[in-house]
């Protein structure tokens, strides 16, 4: 593995704090200063036209494709050979950090940026992209841009759907000026690296610099809905309720036995993170509870499994608690596994510049789960301070983890390029 | 006992669909006839002058206290004696029914046209009244009237109070023509006695034809705040979460199991009726979880043996799920024991009229508790259907067990007034 070539720290941060003023705000609660550039908003646009300025001033060739991924192009010695494509997307939650996305796509000019003072031309072309709307924060679907130009979802699917204030995809591209004439399906690259903030606490945790990622997991989330009674808190014995509270709490905690039992897989993760109880008042036994159940897991048997599992419990609480449950699921992915090859370099890059790393599946999703479809993908995960928070202004690491990451996301399309 | 006279059910009904037709709605979701008179609004001040009229027209001495309080008097053959005092309260929650509160008011007034009906003078005078804001839903202090006319609550701390839209009780009471010139400090009765609606489904689950009620339990609740940390859902493992919503359920639980345990008598009861997760969504482990515990119980001393038996659990799962938990107390009233001598009048005429009856508590507030301090008290409860719903425009109890209840009720008063 070839490690000579070293990204430049201090100019990677200025690239990620300069992309950050772009929608930036300030959190009144906590003071931070946090980012909200929504997909396809004027501040995404912003965004967008300030990362195209960069992808011309390092000499790239850049398209912009009918769903909007931008994609920059530096030409190989072999200009016919597919290319090793690098990306992530730039759009973020309205509630951001500066990290989210921006790492892989700035990463990706770093490492541009980097065979060029260099004098370095690769065998193939290399291509830096950003995809359309990786986020789903504004119209309600994650990977859009990814997952049109991948072939999982229909120009015109995407074009249709609708923010909550009715504006469809395709008029808020037009908004920007970023509906672009290339043809959305893209040709398989060669390969495609991702570099990527963990969004999770277990590479800090663990001490660990760089994050060897194996794929994402599947996600099953269903939102449930429990029919009991509401009834007089003080005039009700307990052998008369239907509480739809108590049968939330118990799904919850059956969720954390179904994890401690180790029957699912050290990698199964299951969450209540919402729940509204109606009519919601101190002195009202619940009547009606909305909740949500998360269920992550790497392996599609043990998610299937899973699922099972908690149909069979919900079926078991309803009958033993007098209460009507339904169910939907509201999402449902398969596990995306990536390509062994890149995983065997990246932890091979990691190993020769002497960083310490693991192998993680990551529990969020990512527009390389969509390339994955199409070529040999695979990603580089770098720790985040604050037990990995993300999906918020605190979202931070260091210049340190970030040249880490990047320069080991060098190291592995140096050697896809060759 | 002398049951020889009893009401007159067709009447009693008319005058409970008259005043139910003020400040009446109809519910846009079930098509349901509720009842909104929230207390000293213009529909409340409606149905105050209503209920006056019937009085007047009964021949009652009408007077109301400085807090609104409203008392029709009926001569007795020795009017220096103290009165039997029967009463409720007309007011309402915003989504109501007919029956609450008005039972009783329309009920003792029922009660003074059958003697009327039949020419018979008592010994002791009768005075049937209606208090202000028994409710507490606008102003926040439920039992607002007969606090103050029992001295548990200074008039001018009940006028000082505010609605939502910073409306004193001084101003609205004024604005309805409803602040009286009697001294709000009232003399001992010789016994108050009040018929209720039961608001609960004991009596129907029973078979029940009347309650004898032997009390109001004691009350405390808690407003809980537990602390954890908001983290991805899918990207962090069980073991680096503290989960917020996941201690809730433990508590929630646990109250139930407190209660199977049987250790805190077999009226205690324990609710956990509101929970906000933060940030709420499908995707987060809640952060912060705010939620209410409602204690119920007929004995003190269970309730303080419940009381730290819930604060030991908050402590114990505190530390066992790494969260901070804090709680405040929002409302704590001892129980209140009714009178015996009342509770044996009571039995016996359902006995005297082959009505099924068993001894009650009461897990609501009610005016008699207030009463109770000042003279010998107690309850007549009528079962309702719809396993007893309560402050919702179902309520509803029928023709014949409202007049059974009442004929009860004029039974004891004639009984207590000879």
């Amino acid at each position: 593995m070839d490690t000579s070539l070293s990204v430049d720290a201090a100019r990677l941060w200025r690239a990620l704090e300069t992309l950050g003023e772009i929608g930036a705000y300030t959190d009144e609660r906590t003071g931070l200063r946090g980012v909200n550039r929504l997909a396809l908003t004027p501040a995404d646009g912003e965004g967008r036209r300030h990362v195209v300025e960069q992808m011309r001033a390092l000499g790239l060739a850049v398209t912009i494709d009918r769903i909007g991924n931008v994609f920059g192009r530096r030409a190989g010695l072999d200009d016919t050979l597919a290319p090793v494509m690098m990306g992530s997307h730039i759009d973020s939650v309205p509630t951001a950090g500066r990290f989210d996305g921006c790492l892989g796509v700035l990463g990706a000019l770093e490492c541009l940026a980097t065979l060029g003072d260099h004098g370095v031309v690769t065998r193939r072309p290399i291509v830096a992209a950003f995809f359309t709307d990786e986020e789903g924060a504004r119209f309600g679907t994650d990977m859009l841009g990814s997952a049109v130009a991948t072939g999982r979802l229909a120009l015109e699917d995407a074009y249709a759907l609708r923010d909550r204030q009715g504006v469809s995809v395709r008029e808020a591209l037009g908004d920007i000026g970023f509906i672009g004439e290339a043809d959305e399906r893209l040709a398989a690259p060669h390969a495609y690296l991702e570099c990527h903030i963990e969004q999770g606490p277990v590479l800090a945790a663990h001490g660990r610099e760089i994050g060897v990622v194996t794929g994402v997991q599947g996600i099953s989330w269903h939102e449930v809905t429990i029919q009991g009674k509401a009834a007089h808190a003080g005039t009700t014995p307990m052998e008369l309720r239907a509480d739809a509270g108590i049968v939330a709490a118990r799904i919850n905690l059956h969720l954390r036995e179904m994890i401690r039992s180790g029957r699912f897989g050290a990698d199964m993760r299951a969450t209540m993170g919402a729940l509204v109880p109606y009519p919601g008042l101190v002195n009202i036994v619940p009547g009606r509870v909305v909740c949500t159940v998360d269920l992550r897991n790497p392996d599609d048997a043990l998610m299937r499994a899973a699922e099972a599992e908690v149909l069979r419990f919900y079926a078991q609480v309803a009958a033993e608690e007098k209460v009507e449950l339904t169910w939907r699921q509201t999402a449902r992915t398969e596990h995306v596994a990536f390509s062994s090859v890149v995983m065997e370099r990246v932890a091979a890059a990691a190993a020769a510049r002497g960083l310490s790393h693991e192998h993680i599946i990551s529990g969020a999703g990512h527009d390389c789960q969509e390339m994955a479809r199409l070529c040999p993908a695979g990603m580089v995960f770098v720790p985040g301070l604050y037990e990995g928070i993300s999906h918020n202004p605190r979202e931070y690491s260091t210049p340190e983890a970030c040249a880490a990451g990047v320069s080991v996301l060098l190291d592995v399309l140096r050697d896809l390029a060759a």
